[in-house]
């Protein structure tokens, strides 16, 4: 028999990094966590990662004061009426894509706080012997990578592929093609820094288009005789989408946007370049159905089938989270991982 | 023992209709047609249906004089050297995308004229009995958008499916998806004709976008429950391939651009269209390999599986082929089917 669950009334009152306008630094807060609602969880947030898409929406966000941080492990602390899925002290991930099968979106974390309320459907339940502080990774960039090389692309032994950035999702995008067998796995990146752990994850050649005298897509096309079977945009810049459509190949070739683009929002592209039977796919969450997928993720994880503690490159306190947006802003990370008080 | 093929050392100079200007109508002159090289075949050309990418390449292109054409049917009139795929008095399709085996795009018909010489890579052996006057559709128009629907959307069973334009491309799509038993096929048309002839070919709902207050992606996104499951843009709009993309369903909605566009060539998308999942394909001759699979569809044809008599609204003599010119840029016809001297 399940201990009996325990539900809460009570409000919670505790620190928050709560960000109060766009680029300021974030400020540490009491703020108040209510109960959770039926249908809804509180979590006591153990560890949550820096995500690339938190930069930019806390750049750019015209919503202010408010709570960034999606990518997190914590336990269940309490649970709402009617949940049954989920009882205290349970292990969990929070996923930014619900899967709560009444909404066909739902994006309602917030985990740069010491406990936060979500929906039941935006939290999995996962193994109570894996590191929370390493599988947080699993809640968005990694397994965003790894879905997409094997869910969206769907990348076949012996193939070609193209990596357009090589932070968190474009490691994981190289890890998920090395383990698929793919034959030559390119990576792009004008971070001269990141070619060596590139390598770690699969990269076979690493170009950085600041060394080509011609244009990156020339470059590919040379390479793989006449264009990538697959290409990935992980920069977030729709600029790239283009130069990855004009390195995949005609026919059959297939290019992935990962990536939220900070500036210029709008992909344009030939038709001349889907005519030939081109694909341009994007990627949510790597395709994953969370609530199916994610636990096995971290059953990978423990059988040292993927490996994610490489792309941690900062273990910090939670009080030191401005640092985290700092190294992030500036390139000088994959992630950081913040480590909120016990 | 195959008889043995006639091998042509003799010029022919025959009929064609030759472009002289961009939207100028076309000359009835005699052309010199010279014997097959190596690797070539001659045709004759016994009947050639008008495309609506001749009538755009017409309009627009920049190399005068020409023969357009490449919709067609005929029988082999002579082989070049080396070429043993082909024998005098084969029926053959021809094929404007090669598949030569040595390069990856051949792309050399001229189908308005009595006799044509092509690569034997653009060309395709097909039963004897069948009507050539039918089956030069399947050439590239029909079979475009047999393959749109099941090799490149593959379309599942209870699916709802979005057609923009209801040309022969677009109804061929609906065919498709009829017989891959969608559930909604919804046909979209300014053309309010369009609307019978569109219920045969399977569409369930026709929408006259004139006749909408709202826009026609929102009308969609109601009628499907959210967006549909493949959208697919038939008219040659590229402007038409963002609302596409916007009337297909987050996550699994995909979008599969047929059209040639005849104004604005760049494609442009919200990055969000894809954060979602959306998918954007563009399809090739549908996907076929004609080598491989063209003469299959002759023979569902044969055997009443598909339908492409209800195509042919207009046949006439090779004379009158400004006649189809003009019906076609009046959107008067699906196909005029111009039939050759014998």
């Amino acid at each position: 028999m399940p201990s009996p669950s325990k539900q809460s009334n009570n409000v919670i009152t505790c620190k928050a990094a709560v960000a109060w306008g766009a680029g300021e630094p974030l400020v540490m807060e009491d703020v108040e966590v209510s109960a959770p609602l039926p249908g809804e969880i509180r979590i006591k947030v153990v560890c949550t990662s820096l995500c690339r898409s938190d930069i930019s929406a806390w750049e750019s966000q015209a919503i202010f004061p408010r709570i960034f941080g999606h990518e997190a492990s914590g336990i269940v602390e309490s649970i709402g009426e009617g949940v049954d899925e989920f009882k205290e002290g349970d292990h969990v991930l929070t996923v930014f894509t619900g899967e709560c099968k009444t909404c066909r979106q739902c994006m309602s974390v917030s985990s740069f706080s010491e406990y936060t309320v979500v929906h039941s459907g935006c939290a999995v339940k996962v193994s109570s012997v894996a590191p929370l502080e390493k599988i947080c990774l699993l809640s968005c960039g990694a397994a965003a990578g790894l879905g997409a090389a094997w869910n969206v692309a769907d990348i076949s032994k012996g193939s070609n592929v193209v990596i357009f950035g090589l932070g968190t999702v474009g490691l994981s995008v190289a890890q998920g093609a090395k383990l698929r067998e793919a034959s030559k796995i390119i990576g792009v990146d004008i971070n001269p820094e990141k070619c060596q752990k590139a390598k770690a994850f699969g990269i076979t050649e690493f170009i950085n288009p600041t060394d080509c005298n011609e244009p990156i897509q020339e470059v590919i096309k040379r390479i793989t005789n006449g264009g990538a079977d697959y290409s990935f945009e992980c920069i977030g810049d729709t600029g790239m989408v283009t130069t990855a459509l004009q390195s995949c190949s005609d026919g059959c070739g297939m290019t992935v946007t990962l990536g939220v683009p900070k500036v210029k929002p709008e992909i344009a592209a030939h038709y001349g370049l889907f005519l030939t039977g081109k694909t341009l796919k994007g990627s949510l969450f790597g395709g994953w159905k969370p609530k199916s997928d994610l636990s096995s993720l971290v059953d990978m994880y423990m059988k040292k089938e993927i490996q994610i503690d490489e792309l941690i490159t900062h273990n910090m306190p939670f009080e030191d989270i401005n640092k985290a947006f700092n190294l992030m802003q500036e390139g000088k990370c994959l992630r950081c991982v913040i480590h909120l008080p016990n």
